[in-house]
């Protein structure tokens, strides 16, 4: 059983997330289809980048990832279908594939990407402002059905890469940013446990605030408290006890985060 | 591999809506059931008529279309379920069906009505408020599992039909409406191509401004432009690029568009 | 085709509600997966476990609920699974069963509870912060392979207990409080038909309006009016007809609502 899942910045009040189903089924019937996210902030690759890098490695073999957050569509921006590991790709080019194909090469991963050039492969009409339908869910309805990656485009080496916001060295630690902020209001930063293991006794200051050292999990402080943690996928969050550190805070994404050395 | 699809305004915070699911793989367990939406705004049954007319095409020849968009649940109206052309639908009989009916009218297809008035196909206990868990649900479970239409109720010819705003002409050209806000904010209109094919030289009017020509994709403008375009239903919408219209334009659903001859 | 539902705080914009999927496939492969709701409250397990009372009888033979609402995830809280009459399920050991703990004692069913303690059937890392993933799922999804309960962790009887609020006799009635507003905004309260049946003449007081008498269903009364019915699971609830009583009344979950003989 091949899972096809799916990401996009539609929203779940219109027919376009559902009409994806249906164009994949009308090809690959026996395709299982997992709604990874809709809610992507409308236009917001970034976002939806992070989400694929944290949630791809936990499906099985085989998966494929489509993902449609394409403000250029109908534009001279390529379609994309890419094989990484063990999983596949399938979107616009404009860096949603980012995090994925960094991982997969410092993993040393097999790596094909192929600029989606076969229009046997799409829908018979193809509007202009709507590719997931039209493109996109067709090329993964007809690799899940087996259609090797090389018939269905031309193979390119130069995928649209974004440029996410990279720490920079401080005097006694690093300068970070807030990349991402979730539904409990827990702030994600680009810093992770390799920028902390250096330091003795870490000290987090965040929108003019200190937090000493970091807890291992939300219930070991009171209700309330402002804590620092590794998340669930090893990179540093600001959290509140059972509330939200981005009001508590009044942060946003793109805010300074250091860490230190106390 | 039958599939039912799932159209509401349960939201999503509720039991209301995953509930369906089980009905319906107590009778039918090998069924797909896909989510169209369940945040369909609470009673319009407009927008979900629009919302299944944009979707319904692009699904398997089979499929089974429910929706509950029920504000007189309990009352004397009837629940219906029918076959157009390829396809099927459930719910009650309160104009939901017309988009679809009026289609396979002008196209010629088969269809035929029934009057849900077999309670044998329905959850034995059947609460006055909840016809989508206890008669809807179980009734498309029943006609994936393969009993006939015919067999569910008594044929009728007589289903409620919703009146849509009809575009009027104007000296130069038409006058439509807004009739649906998508996530992104851009304004469905109901006027489509036919509307605009005798104009030599497009001119739209919109909540006092004018745009002038069609694009035919978002990115051939720099982002926050006011454009029109053919969505990809083949009806003129109206869209800021990168943006939202209904913002930009402080519009609304039932706002006034012309389109005329510049 | 065994069933896994999901009921969390998650919320559908991140990566943790899609994630679990993938960890549940990736063991079961054939398991069929449905949201009941991403969007409860977060931390509001009294809500959830509400939801999951409503939800779960509606469920096939040998479906496993598994509820994650997890404000202790990382500390001593323990994590269970239950058998409870035909149906399973898996989460967080904080008062999330209760209800469905009742329910399953008060019809007098089998009964099976273990404590999951046996690191063989999670995930080989285990975050401190997100034991959906990493415990969770992999049991719900052993568990639709066939592993026994008993496997899974070492039995015990003493879960965790959630009290909800009782109503308390007045001297004509019963005084209860709005449990729950859902998304129409109608009022559900811990008042239901058996504290209804002893009154002749059914008066009802909330936020210092008086309901005479139920209706059986919306359409009984013209929009706007507020009413009284027995909702789709058999209690009280409190609603305008097509309107919000949540809005109208300004009523919020823990306010009073006495019913007594008028």
């Amino acid at each position: 059983m091949t899972i096809i899942t799916l990401t996009t910045d539609f929203g779940t009040g219109d027919h376009e997330a559902g009409v994806l189903k249906g164009v994949i089924w009308r090809i690959a019937p026996h395709v299982q289809i997992a709604d990874l996210s809709h809610d992507i902030t409308p236009h917001n690759i970034l976002q939806a980048a992070l989400l694929l890098w944290r949630a791809t490695p936990y499906f099985p073999v085989g998966t494929i990832h489509m993902a449609v957050i394409d403000p250029g569509v109908g534009t001279s921006r390529r379609g994309i279908a890419a094989h990484l590991g063990s999983q596949y790709f399938v979107g616009p080019d404009n860096g949603l594939l980012s995090l994925l194909l960094a991982r997969a090469e410092a993993n040393n991963e097999n790596l094909s990407i192929v600029h989606l050039d076969q229009p046997k492969y799409w829908l018979p009409e193809v509007s202009k402002v709507f590719h997931g339908r039209d493109i996109f869910a067709p090329i993964a309805a007809h690799l899940a059905s087996g259609i090797p990656l090389s018939s269905l485009g031309t193979s390119i080496d130069d995928p649209v890469r974004i440029q996410f916001p990279v720490p920079t060295r401080t005097r006694k630690g690093w300068l970070g940013q807030v990349i991402h902020i979730d539904h409990f209001g827990n702030l994600s930063t680009n810093l992770n446990s390799s920028h902390l293991k250096p330091l003795k006794e870490v000290m987090i200051k965040i929108k003019g605030e200190q937090i000493a050292g970091l807890v291992s999990t939300f219930g070991e402080r009171p209700a309330g408290t402002l804590v620092a943690l590794l998340d669930s996928s090893a990179t540093l969050a600001i959290s509140v006890v059972n509330g939200s550190a981005a009001q508590v805070l009044n942060a946003g994404v793109g805010d300074e985060i250091e860490v230190l050395d106390a």
